[in-house]
């Protein structure tokens, strides 16, 4: 069987825990060829900058590669639910479809919070699947805020 | 009487206009210094990235010159609403003001749509002036527009 891409977003969500930034990584596959082609991982601390989530250097990362802004024949596999400035810049990239796997109801901004792609102003939103490998992503997380706690 | 650092985004937004980007600008002043730390316009076309809006390249811009991502200290100047990606973006910078020009009742996400600083997992709201310089700021969009449907 075929392994999910998510996988590969757990792997890049491991680089960030051995990195000490919170656990979550994202890739982006082409939808038409199956390739991956944008991984990414939690930056905040390594780049001092408050914006670098996965998904964010992710979809920029795919936008460069692409040459273009819109990437309709892609999707964002992530492991945890996109936060809302992450949900609003993968309704800017046109995104297919977003599987995410741990939900976040303190910080997420797809199922919770400011629920980005409900908004009426909010003019695409991709198919979404959570819940994709939901436990390992949980776990990941769980694992490294109870080591920040000691 | 000393000038807004509204008229330095709006300066921004010029060059943007210029460059046949939707002419939105962006600065962050050092509310310590008075010193404009940042300042940034639209890229998207340029960079061929939809998250390259003013307000998320003007606080990666801080960020980097601060060797810090929370911005505590900072003041945003921007010539429209952001949308609910920058906002958010300036949740988590911790930016202790937001002045912007236009209001944007189509893609804001500050008094419009999503309205992020509103939303309960919202942990961080900045001061908020809209309106500043409010014609100047739509004007320039308006003609923006107007030239793009020729």
């Amino acid at each position: 069987m075929k392994k999910s891409p998510l996988h590969d977003a757990l792997r890049e969500a491991e680089k960030a825990f051995s990195h000490d930034e919170v656990p979550v990584g994202a890739v982006i596959v082409d939808a038409l060829s199956g390739e991956i082609i944008a991984s990414a991982h939690n930056e905040m601390e390594t780049r001092h900058d408050s914006t670098a989530h996965a998904e964010l250097l992710a979809i920029q990362q795919a936008c460069t590669k692409k040459g273009r802004g819109r990437l309709e024949d892609c999707d964002l596999y992530v492991t945890l639910e996109p936060c809302p400035m992450c949900a609003q810049a993968i309704s800017f990239a046109r995104l297919r479809r977003l599987y995410f796997g741990a939900y976040d109801p303190k910080g997420g901004g797809v199922d919770h919070g400011a629920k980005i792609f409900n908004a009426s102003s909010c003019h695409h939103s991709p198919e979404i699947v959570g819940g994709l490998e939901e436990q390992k992503c949980a776990q990941l997380l769980k694992e490294f805020f109870e080591k920040k706690r000691g």
